[in-house]
Order: structure tokens, then C-alpha cells, then sequence
């Protein structure tokens, strides 16, 4: 069986794998598109980020869905034949977080592609995968398998907004129009946010934040006087979600906040060096999102309603045989968002 | 009439100032007790701190109590007299903030001794004081003006522990073993903390700490590898009140606060520089607490319960013509936590 | 000039009223459209509800919407010519519950068409309206005067939705079709639930539900065991809105709702006997909404998006001289949803 | 060996039982003191509380300590000769609630001396008890065995005023001067509530609440134009927390809670007939709270510090063989409040 290997930076391959054992609660699926994510990328060019590294050659890929090809002896919740979404995080659903149903902060979480413990957790990107029962999201009859495949980054971005608290009827600024970025511009549009305004560092990715309501796309890099008006009486945001990475974009965004206000940083980035004394006399809330649990199961239903149609932030599908042009254009931001292979 | 005037970085004097107008609501108040505040002490010895900077001579003073020796034609609600304590904060009560009870956010605010606005807003240590009869708390007999000139410190902090949420029943890390951290530690756990942890860079300050219900004290200079076990398992402590204004306490809170726990930053340091990626993957929640409002009134009611016992953290008192005296001791973290002025 | 004035439980008359007189922060609004509450219609039928009683005639209506014909010398904020929403709540500003930002319990409001209060406080069906320049809010060109005059009740839903925190990925219960209900519906489906249910205990009103994204609607006279399907294992629900102001949906509410649900109160029922035990098993929280405040912008803003369409939810526009028969029709749920009069 | 078990209303025997199998990851524990409850009394005097009841004899009790005589082959947490608290609540783990981390509303609790399923599950108040390692939670020397036995009522209470957020400041209502009142009125004191009044319908209970930090005791039955004065200006209280199961109790503090304020219902009562008018108009916010999950170790905790003096609450200790002659005191709010049975 084929699989996307990332051996090093730069070294990406098409290699031979071994099928993988079918439990009792197990279903095997037949893998039929998957997104790369941003952390993909970082693995293909970088070897890793922060101080995740690296260490073996690691199969790619989180971001799933198939149809289901084989089922163990006790499955109960999917059929063969049936089309699924994968989620990519298995918690271990004993540890002091799983019995605070704070899954995501798992001590013992396996989750795919993810190079964060040692061995690394293998990825999806193969031809067949067995995952247990419970992974295996069914998907309806009208929703593609290439829809189906932005179950995952659509959780990440329905958890994110749920940080927030409800963010019905105000003012959201979200920083980075890459797919995370829009998917939250998404999100947030469909939880009845008011005005949201998207900025990025180039014109190209904007455009995608305009296809899911954004009131005002601003190309930051290009006219920052513009922005400077946000500024304005202690800001203007009631909630930020910071999905570029950049410190730069948080330290704008504390400026742009009005007191009280809340800031969502979900982008992966390295380093801020941020002013404190801003932070305590707007009384500001920075809050960390990290991945989902529940919303796993909420974004199957929201591609599901079609209450947000991605089908326009999927800019192109390539054969896995050729995964180092896909990877090289889902990292070019000026002609992709979101690039899937097809398997 | 004599008052504290800082005049420059250094430059601390005795001054003649006029009396102040008394308008029908007004009262005029008999300053007896006046503590020292780091801030205060910025303006003594740096001029200012971060954006704030001295640009003309200024009163200093905001944390104040005395007696009542004449009200306005309208005044009602306290009589010639009584002892006050007195709310330094003066918010607009129109703006868009006030309008939302977010008054410590007013965009018009004026509060005493600070140099935020221009021209600065003249502060409390004088020998009367003219303001507002809102501002001026009766305090019950059996409470001594010292204890009374604790009601805005105190406020500070209990706003700040408000910020927390319930801390019943929690584990709360305290960085910094100033005033404000001792007084911290003291809410906590008059508001139910489990178990308090003080951290500071120096022993001396850390045995007030002690005084007001701190399980464990610890100097982080001397011990980091004590401090280190609570990192494990990706955190101890529910909350954190970072009251040191380093960067550093934020970076070692970060490790040591669990997933989704809260640190409050309440000190006013300048820049931090901060992992973002460790924010976003425990999904911390960073809040800044500033000043209060509500809480004004909450504190006198504590101190004349002796809820929190403020006595044994008044290391000195100084007369007002011997304030640089007095300043000096309060800069010196080894020989005094809280100096108040006599007048 | 010609008003709308209920003199007694039956008896609606169009009176002679005088004219108001304009303050300088006033303006003078032409009235163009007015919605018939279901307050309006229980002055109409029983002179009053719960302990609220008609004491002298009393001008109804505060679902307006109209031009601005004049403004007072002193005005800013809207010009005459502009269409405007009239928020019909006038808080103090100065009372404690004022100053804490919740201005719709304010110990002193003034709310047009209510007998809350003796004097009772005038409506705004009426061919000219004075009112202060803040509570005539522009709305923008596309949207008709009927949509405005939707701000009103739009604004109470949105206040109501409010106080269940996000609905974002929630499974929702609306109990009660009328115009609350279906708004309420509207507002959950517009701020991102990924269910909704709404009952009623007749078949008419249900089909404006549909229209407004409920997935289901369920007649429960008829088809009580359907609806018991939502009980199984504690509950389906995660929030509830009780739009019937019946004692028996909250019953039902408290079986189908999950352990840790919210059932937002809205409807202003009389009394209801509730199985306390229940409450306490479940651990669940059952809230009132009462009003809005800032809401009442949001809700302009969501009408000028037509992120809410409420022109389907229109039943009919009536003539003010005609006012019994707009009033009767409106109390006829088999025939109308919302009746505006027009003027 | 013997227990204390129910057969029906009125008739409690000391009954021969079975010792329990040891499983190796359980431990035996030589009961030495259990409290008797309210629902122990409940099915001593009615055979059961609302639609719980007696189908079959069962042994009672859930407040129990002891000493540890015995472990499985697999234990680590506890030792032979420790002394314990133990929790009288076991989750599933596996249902949809405990994989939310709301483990007391488990689909498949156990939960010792309930009826609520049948087979009922046994209780503890027998010689000895066998039960799974993690829940005996090891009791610092110095800490008595009775005090010990305190902690499941502690944490019902802990568990209570959680649910009411931070009361730090806030005006405490409590009705009802039963042991769980007293010990939420115990605990909203440790919690930093800055004012507590609690109310009963005798005097006797209500010196207990003055023991634990009650500002006012209150006899509504006596005196209610004195309760009258909190109802003024819509309301007084911040939080009420209601303990005594009586419908009169929540309609009173209807009155008395503030808009926007919080009732927690505690006891377990049958019906209420409640003014939705007013809970909609007031904004208030009705909250069940049952039973504890996290809060039986800071129950522990609390009591190891002795945050809370649970021994002047202990009013008599009588050895099992005289049960009957304990459940009639214990019955007897005039002349006990928390009565032990020593094995």
C-alpha cells in the first residue's frame, strides 16, 4: 500500500507501507481525499516547528475522509459501504483530562501525522487506513468525500470560536486568511458575528475571506492607516482570532480590542513579545485554541447542512502520486487555500 | 495647605498648594493615613512608567483615609466627622464604558496621582482633600486609618482575584511578594483558595506572604529546581496573579499552570516575551486586571470585618515632611513591604 | 393628531391626542409602521396581565418605525429625512442597576405602552412621535419602514438568545410559534445551532417556524409521544427558549433538556408548578430574559444585513382607523403571525 | 457482621450482612463513623422522596469514614491502617456525561444508599465496607474520624456554591438551618462572601448558622416583615442558595435576589409553584446543584486545614446497635443537627 512519507525537510516520498491490523472495534477505510494542513507543510519544508522535530520518517496527513471498506467483528456505528470523515485525535480517555472532558489536553493523546511524542504518530495520507469505530464520522448521501475532508479543520476552527463565547452580534477581527483563518471568518459569520473584517500580508488570500462574509478584507502590509481607525477610543473589536502565527498581528490586534475584549490565538507562531501594560489596562483576554473534541462530530453536521459551503476554498485536487507539487502549491499563498490529494 | 509634589525623577518635595473649591456635593476630607504605592514610587524615582511620564509638577497619592471636616450644601450620604476612606478613581459615567459598568474603563477618567492624562490629575497627599461624596466610604469605628488607607490596594486585588472567576477550592500560584501579591494571596484565601503558592526573587518579602495564609513560599533566584515539579504533567496550579511585572514570572507561570488555567497579569512591567505556541496548546487564558470599581466598597466592607487582617503589613509610618524618607524605605523590598505618611 | 388608546379591557379607541413637545436633543418621528405585541393584545383583551393593570386610558404600542420629520437644536446623531427603528426603552442612567450596564432594570424606566408604572407610560401608535435622539436609531436604504419596525421584537430575541451563552453547534427547543418563538428561532439559526426544534399546540403558526430554519416542527396536542423521544436518557436538548408563557412547555422542557441545559424563560406566563427535584437532578438552569439594551442596535444591523429576512414572518398591514380589526386579526393565531399597522 | 438497613417506612433493623469479594484493586475499610442524612431519614420515615422508593430492604448511609484493613493485590494509592474518607459515588466513566466531565450525572451511577435504581445500592453503614481504591481518600492524622465524615456533605455543599460562580463579595442568601445549609452557609464564608443571612422557620437550627460565619439568623415564621426589607429596590442578595426543600423558601427568595441574581436549589423538594413573570422580569437565574464530583477531595482538603469547623456541627454520636434511637434525634431539628452512628 502507498503512503506520503516525510523523511526530512525537503524529502517527501511516495513509499510502500505495511496494512494495518483490524481489531474488533476497528472499521478499515478506504482513503479517498485528503487536505494539507499548514502543519504538513511545516513538516515538508522545515522538518518540523517550535520544538517539534522530526526524528523518523513519519506518514503525513490529518485531514481525511473515505469510504468504509472493512469493519471489525464488534462494530456497531458504521457500515461497509458507507462514507466517512476521520478524526485524527484518539485520547486515552483515562488521564485527569479525559475525566474532565478536556480530551484535547489528553496526556497520552495519539493523533495522527504528529511528530510531538516519540515514536511519531503515524498520518492518514495512504491508501487504506483502520481506525476504531468512533473515528469514523458517517457522512451523508450529497456531501462529497472532498467536503467531507474539511471535517477537520472545520472542528479546529468551530473550537476556536467556541472560545470565544458567543460572539452573536459583535465585531470580529480575524487576523490571516489562510484556511484556517477563513474557516474561522466562516464560522464566526454563521454564529451571527455582526462585522467581520479579515487582514492578511498579501491581496491573493483575501479573496477567500470575501466568499464567506467578511464584511472588509484589508491587506495590512499595504495600507496599516487604514487598520489605525480600529484603533481608535481603546479599539474597536469585542473578539480577535489570531490565525497568522504572526506576533506582529497580535500586538496589532491589542491595539484594535476594546477593553474586555478577546483574543483567540490559534495560529502555531514562534515568539511574541508582547505589551503587558496594554494587556492589563484594557483588561484584555488572551486565550489559546488548541485542535477540538466535540466539534469533531459539529462539523460533520455543519458540511452536512451545507451551513458553510467550503466548496469554494478548495483550489485544486492532485493525484498522491504527485503530493510534492500539491504540497509545493498549497504552500504558494498567491494561488492556493486549500489543496487536497486524492488517493 | 502642605502636599507631596513630585516635580521630576528624584525630585520629591514638600509644596504650598491651595485648598480645592468645595461644590454642593462635594465634602472635604482631613487626610490622616497615606500609603505608598509602586506606582508613586515609578514616578519618584523614573519619572513615569512605560508610556507614562511626568510632564509637570503632580500631587502624588491615591491611597488614602481620613476624617471629614465639612460637607457640601447637598451632601447626604456622610455627615462632619466620620472617618473615610477614599475612592481615588473618578470615572466620567457617560461614556460608551460607564455605560456598560465597565467604569474602571472610562475613557474620561480622572484618578489621583497619575500623569496618563495632561494636565495630570493632582493626588491625595495633601492635608484636605476636596472630592466627590460618592468617593468617601464611611469606615466603622474599630477600624484604624491606617487600615482604612488599605481600601484601594485592597480593591486592586480583589478585582484582580474577580478576574479569576471562583477560586474555591483551586490551586493559585502568586508571583511577586510586593504589596499587591501579598494582598492577593490574602483574597485568595479569603475567597477559598485550596492552596496558595507566593514566588518572589528575594526572601524578605516573601514572609508576609506567609502572614496571610500562603501554604509555601519560595524564592525562585535561589530555588528554580523547587519551582520546576510543578511543571510536570503539563501543570499545577488552576490560577496564577503574575504581581512582579517580569516577564520571566509569566514564561515559568506559563509551564506551570495546567491547561485552560488562568493567569492574571496584574503587574504593570513592560514587554514580555511570550510562546505563543504553548499558549495556544494548554489553551491559556492570559487576563489583565486593572484599578476597580465595585470593588472599592467591597474592600472597606472586608477590612471592617477583618476579613483580611492588613496590620501586620503597615511596616512603618512616616510623617508627610519626612516623605523621602519614606520613600526610600518603601523602595526597599528588604526592610518594608507597605509605608503609609502621616498627616 | 390621531393615537391608538386603549381605555379598558375591550376598549381600543383612535383618540385625538395632543402633540409632544420637543426638547434640543429630541426628535420628531412620522410613525409609519407599528407591530402589535402580544402585550399590546393582552391590554386589549384583559386590561392587563399578572399584576400589571389598565388604571386610566393608555396610548399602545412600541414596535415603531417611521421618518424624522424634526429635530431639536441640539441633535447630532440622525437628520430629518432619515428613516429610524425607535427603541421604545428609556433607562434613567443613574440607578445602580444603570450603572452596572443593565439598563433593562432600571428602578426608574420609562417604557412607551406600558402600565407597569402610574402614571402609565404612553405608546407610540400614534401619527408623531417625540422621542430622544438616542432612542431613534437610522436604519439604511433597501430596508422598508416594516422591517424596521421588526428592530423591536428582533431585539428582545437576540437578548434572549444572549443569555443561553453560544448556541454554536447546539441542539435547540423553542417552545411557543408566535412572533417571539419564530424570532427566536430565527436568532438560534442565524447564531450558528445546529438543531432546532420548535413546538406549539396548533399547526398554523408552525409553518412560519419552518421558514426561519427550525429542522423539525412538532405540533405537541397532537403528537405527544413524539415529542417523548426527547427525553430518553436525560434529555436531547442542550438549550431551551419557552416562547408560550405556558406552564406545561416548561414541564415538558425540564424532562427534554440535557443534564447542565439552560431554558431561557421568555414567555410572561403566570405561574407554573415545577418539579423542583427535577431541577436539582438534572442540574439545570432555568433563566428569565426580560427586554434587551444594546441589542436593540444589533438588531438594526442584523435587518439591514437581512441576516434575519423577516418579511415572510408579516402576516398583515392594516390602516390605523382600523386598528380593532388589526388587533382581533393579531390574536387570531390560526390567521396571523405579526399585524402591523400603518399610519 | 452488621449494617443498618431499611426494610420499610419506620422499620430499621441491625441486620446480619454478607462481607464483600475484594477485587484487587479494591481495599476494606473498618467503618468507625457515618452521618446520618436527610434522605437516610427520607426512607426511614416515608420509605423514599419523590418517586424514589423502597422496593426492596436496603442497607443505608453515604457519609462514612474509616480505617483501611485490607488491600487488593493491585493498590497504590492508599495503605492497611490509613485513615479514610470515602466517597460514596461511583461513575461509570464510559457514558456520554462522564466523558464530559460531568461524572454526577453518570447514565449508570452508583451511588451507596439510593434507591433511585433497583436493585437499590447498598449502603455503608456496616462494619465493613469494601470499595474501590479511589474512593477511600486518606484523612491527615489529626483529623478525626467524625470530622472525616463530614466530607460528602461538605462536598454537596461545595459542589453548591460552585454553582453560583465566585461569591467573593457578594450577599449570601441561605434557607433552610439543616446540616447542608449550615455547611453551605460554612462554605459561601470560606468562599469570601461578604455577607450571609440565613433563614428557617425554628429558631434551634439557626444557632449552628451563626457558629459558621452567618452575619443574621433570621426565624421567617417569626418575623417576616423583617425578611421584608430585602425585598425592597427589587431585591438585596446576589445568591440564594435554597436548602430546606420548601416551595415557600423559593418564592420568598424570588423577592429578595436581586435581577440578574442566582437561586441554587439544593434541597430536594417536591413541587413549586412558581411566578415566571417575575423570574422573566428579574432576569434570575433558577440552578439546580447534585451531589459532587472534584469537590469530594477538596472536601477533604478543607477539612485537613480546617477551613471549615465542621465539630461543633456534630450535636451527638450513638453506637449502631441504638440506630433507631439516632434516626429520632437526628429527625429532631430542635435538638440535634448532624447526628453520627459510631460502628
Amino acid at each position: 500500500m502507498k503512503a506520503v512519507v516525510i523523511h526530512a525537510a525537503g524529502d517527501l516520498r511516495i513509499d510502500d507501507v505495511d496494512p494495518q491490523v483490524l481489531k474488533p472495534t476497528d472499521v478499515k477505510v478506504r482513503i479517498q481525499a485528503g487536505g494539507i494542513c499548514g502543519s504538513d507543510l511545516h513538516y515538508y519544508r522545515h522538518g518540523g516547528f517550535g520544538v517539534v522535530r522530526l526524528k523518523q520518517p513519519m506518514i503525513l496527513g490529518h485531514e481525511i475522509a473515505g469510504a468504509v471498506v472493512e469493519v471489525g467483528s464488534n462494530v456497531t456505528r458504521v457500515s461497509v459501504g458507507q462514507r466517512v470523515a476521520v478524526n485524527p485525535s484518539q485520547p486515552c480517555g483515562r488521564c485527569r483530562f479525559c475525566a474532565q472532558g478536556l480530551q484535547n489536553h489528553c496526556l497520552d493523546m495519539l493523533f495522527y501525522g504528529s511528530a510531538m511524542r516519540f515514536p511519531h504518530v503515524s498520518g492518514a495520507f495512504r491508501e487504506e487506513l483502520v481506525c476504531d469505530q468512533a473515528q469514523a464520522v458517517p457522512t451523508p448521501e450529497g456531501l462529497s468525500v472532498a467536503e467531507a475532508a474539511f471535517a477537520e479543520p472545520l472542528a479546529v476552527c468551530l473550537h476556536a470560536v467556541q472560545q470565544a463565547g458567543s460572539v452573536l452580534g459583535r465585531r470580529v477581527l480575524v487576523s490571516g486568511s489562510g484556511p484556517i483563518g477563513v474557516l474561522i471568518a466562516a464560522v464566526a459569520h454563521a454564529a451571527g458575528a455582526a462585522e467581520i473584517v479579515v487582514t492578511d500580508v498579501e491581496d491573493a488570500p483575501l479573496r477567500f475571506a470575501q466568499m464567506v462574509g467578511a464584511r472588509k478584507t484589508l491587506n495590512v502590509a499595504k495600507k496599516p492607516q487604514e487598520f489605525s481607525t480600529y484603533k481608535e477610543d481603546k479599539g474597536y473589536f469585542d473578539v480577535m482570532f489570531e490565525a497568522s502565527g504572526a506576533g506582529a498581528a497580535v500586538l496589532e490586534g491589542i491595539e484594535a480590542v476594546a477593553p474586555r475584549g478577546v483574543l483567540v490565538q490559534v495560529g502555531q507562531g514562534a515568539e511574541a513579545t508582547l505589551p503587558m501594560s496594554r494587556i492589563v489596562a484594557k483588561e484584555l483576554q488572551l486565550r489559546g485554541a488548541f485542535r477540538f473534541h466535540r466539534e469533531f462530530a459539529e462539523a460533520v453536521e455543519f458540511l452536512a447542512q451545507r451551513r458553510i459551503d467550503v466548496r469554494p476554498l478548495l483550489t485544486a485536487t492532485i493525484q498522491m502520486k504527485d503530493a510534492r507539487e500539491a504540497f509545493d502549491l498549497a504552500g504558494d499563498k498567491s494561488r492556493s487555500l486549500k489543496v487536497q490529494l486524492a488517493f
